[in-house]
């Protein structure tokens, strides 16, 4: 039940098929889970405050996933505990007319939040080397020569070099970077999907596109997988998780979040002496005040 | 009088005081000059607009000096005869309370031109390894432990390193981008220092700073010479121009653009076939037109 066993580091190349997709081959009970998660929510929710009220790094979170695997279900029960002063939520859809005139991590550079804050990202800049990779985007993009003549794999390749080296400058710019990625199978996206059809109140979820996107199922989890190899490091992690279990993968996301925060370590701060000499004569001053 | 002598690529380390300050060295006279910036400045007009048109690569320029070098007047002088509207102009001031809370290319990012556009940028991210380092501002940073305790040595060298992946990430985006020194003589400096105080119309432009900083001559001289060596590439080259002339720098820093702009060779995008036909259509259309 421990993270270890679902954190990609970059200290050696993984496969997508060795991880499982449902909680069967951990040894867990649904209950101890939901009860455990509850208890994680509380602790986040604490450490969290102390890391506004400190200001001195700031958490990104990428959350990355097939349709249906459960991403807007994990924002929401994991989040919903915590103080949305010191939260931002952002959803990057397809990119708009403005986005795509710039590089392709300005609308991401626009929604970084600032230091004693978490960011989530639902869908970020992996998408420019997993959606875009699997229908060739870059083949239609409004650049120079010398990148649209570029082979893909070859322009993939710098784009990778570039996600490392964007995440290493937000390390080094007092920011923390956990990225996961909600494993869903086949089988539970095509009941997930079902369900959407079936069910009225979901009826909205559903997308035409989401069929043609899962035809090519195994060109994203190829894409997926190439991805977390190239861009996992020590510092800037990739967690696989299983996202068959609902109550499971919403358990293990608020696991990683904690850890993050308990990484960061950080605590409210404390006024040098000078000020807390002055907080006595304030609080002295205050007790005089006839009113 | 070619761009050749005054172009720092990377390929050798140089030193600041081999570079001549003012034209003497070079055999000019000062009116052909005028006639040739006047030359180059439409040349670039022409060629913005294609950039602007087509929109497939965006021109970044960096515009650094010492204080009185001579950079508000060199924008003014050479991008008046540019339509305003393919060209964002810059000034990064101190950064504000929101920017220091964020990554230090945050601010940057924001203003990043979109491709079609030149952007420049009067004062840059190199502030960040100018007047931060000489002043040490890097130890009073509100940031994790692991970033305010490196040593400065190793804290810098972090930042040019993110700073040159910063500039290829921006090239292999459809950017371009070339960084300009105004190197201007600690004596010329004096000189224009003494007119701002003694021509009331320029008494705006002095600050009491100004002093203060000119005492630290020396220490930014060396941190311009680091910072030029350390982030100087054949993609994305420094140029170190004489400042002491305004006639002769102004100049300069349009043949800069312009080899900049030449080197893009944008052009009009040129529409296909069928959709020529189409405007031979509408064009006899709109002749038949009764009114």
């Amino acid at each position: 039940m421990g993270l270890g066993k679902y954190k990609v580091d970059g200290s050696k190349k993984v496969k997508l098929s060795d991880f499982n997709t449902d909680s069967k081959r951990d040894d867990v009970v649904k209950e101890d889970i939901k009860l455990k998660q509850a208890d994680n929510i509380k602790k986040i929710a604490l450490l969290q405050e102390k890391l506004y009220a400190e200001g001195k790094e700031g958490l990104i979170i990428v959350l990355q996933a097939m349709d249906a695997a459960g991403k807007d279900g994990a924002v929401k029960h994991v989040m919903s505990g915590i103080n949305p002063q010191g939260i931002d939520v952002v959803s990057f859809k397809q990119p708009n007319s403005e986005e795509l005139a710039h590089d392709f991590l300005w609308r991401i550079n626009r929604r970084l939040p600032e230091r004693g804050k978490i960011g989530l990202f639902n869908r970020s800049y992996y998408e420019d080397v997993l959606v875009v990779k699997v229908h060739e985007l870059n083949k239609s993009y409004k650049m120079a020569d010398r990148i649209t003549k570029l082979d893909s794999k070859d322009f993939f390749k710098k784009r990778y070099r570039h996600i490392r080296n964007y995440e290493e400058y937000l390390f080094d710019n007092s920011y923390r970077i956990v990225k996961i990625f909600l494993n869903v199978s086949k089988s539970e996206q095509k009941k997930r999907f079902l369900e959407r059809l079936e069910n009225p109140d979901k009826n909205w979820k559903f997308s035409s596109s989401d069929l043609s996107e899962r035809k090519l199922w195994k060109d994203y989890q190829d894409v997926y997988e190439q991805a977390i190899n190239e861009t996992a490091t020590e510092d800037c992690p990739w967690y696989v998780l299983p996202a068959d279990d609902k109550w499971y993968t919403r358990y293990l996301v608020s696991a990683i979040i904690l850890k993050a925060l308990e990484d960061i370590d950080p605590s409210f701060p404390e006024l040098p002496d000078s000020e807390k000499a002055k907080l006595t004569e304030y609080h002295e001053s205050l007790l005089k005040d006839g009113k």
